[in-house]
């Protein structure tokens, strides 16, 4: 698909056809895509959890998700998916490459970092993912596993300790679902977010 | 441009011909996908700052730039690039979001965030930059701006203490470049990085 199309079909897609698999090719293109991501110094500090049958899928909305009614409510028809990625940074491969003599610093200071490049590489790697379902002509989500939930999804999985989730993909045929209502925000117009030559005097 | 081909395509550019501009109606398309990226809650809690004149890049370069002889070297091609969009994360925006009734979270405590989603979220916004360059024939190029320079390049341009510059993407058609030292260290493959089923035990 032209790469504008992409971009113009991606929304997030919150239903899917239970009873289409994701076809294997296509979930190893999405993957071999995600490790197409760009990152700081090629520290590629990142893994990623990859659930396919019916008991690992349910093991991961289990742990993932909190017994709140508004997330069981979403969980109906989330959990058509046939296939969910959880995406993870890592810090340390990040703090340890730039203390490599290449890079000039000589220690793992965390304050030498002004935002957590390791979470935003990540996430390059996840919209490649979702970018790469809808060129497939499938449907995926990205959604945060939340804080509460986190130490009973590591224990489930044996995702080591410096490892975080930055977020779960689902992915897979899309059916009819609820558009978010978060969009009736309405999409903030580019001269409202853009600034030109200055910000403010 | 087919969307694998600009996958496949996509690198950073270091090197840039000084003698073409970035042509408006690309400027803006860059800009229009920008803030087709997805955001949590569709928060939206991002900011850019474009740069096209001469005097206002030499500003930009002059701030947000170390006086290091690495940084300095890197520059010489870099200045050359006709166009700078500096993205920005407004993490107050998030906090507000999620305390409104449709997300059910009744304060802004930032223990809520697992991760920080108001800085992938903007990179989220910067990688479709960065394709879009490429889609456009064009190449482009996403660095950080130094802890260290930050307030002076807050200062310079009057950019709002609540936004974060989480990098600068330069744009421009390419000319000849080294590529990054760290590509030495080769990509990691799909195998090492991804787990299937469960991490470990």
């Amino acid at each position: 698909m032209e790469f504008r199309e992409v971009v113009r079909r991606r929304r997030m897609v919150r239903n899917y056809d239970p009873d289409r698999q994701v076809p294997a090719e296509v979930r190893e293109r999405i993957l071999e895509h995600a490790i197409r991501a760009p990152s700081a110094g090629f520290s590629q500090g990142w893994g990623f959890l990859v659930l396919e049958n019916l008991a690992d899928r349910e093991r991961f909305w289990r742990v993932a998700t909190p017994q709140t009614e508004l997330w069981q409510q979403w969980l109906v028809n989330m959990r058509h998916a046939p296939l969910i990625i959880v995406a993870h940074s890592n810090k340390a491969v990040y703090l340890d490459r730039y203390a490599q003599p290449d890079k000039g610093w000589t220690d793992r200071d965390e304050r030498r970092w002004p935002v957590p490049y390791w979470d935003i590489d990540t996430g390059f790697a996840s919209l490649l993912m979702l970018l790469t379902a809808v060129d497939e002509g499938l449907g995926a989500c990205f959604f945060g596993i939340p804080a509460e939930q986190m130490s009973a999804y590591r224990a489930e999985f044996g995702v080591p300790e410096e490892f975080t989730p930055i977020g779960a993909i689902s992915v897979g045929y899309r059916a009819p679902d609820h558009r978010s209502g978060s969009l009736k925000r309405g999409r903030r117009p580019v001269d409202e977010v853009v600034h030109r030559g200055q910000w403010s005097m």
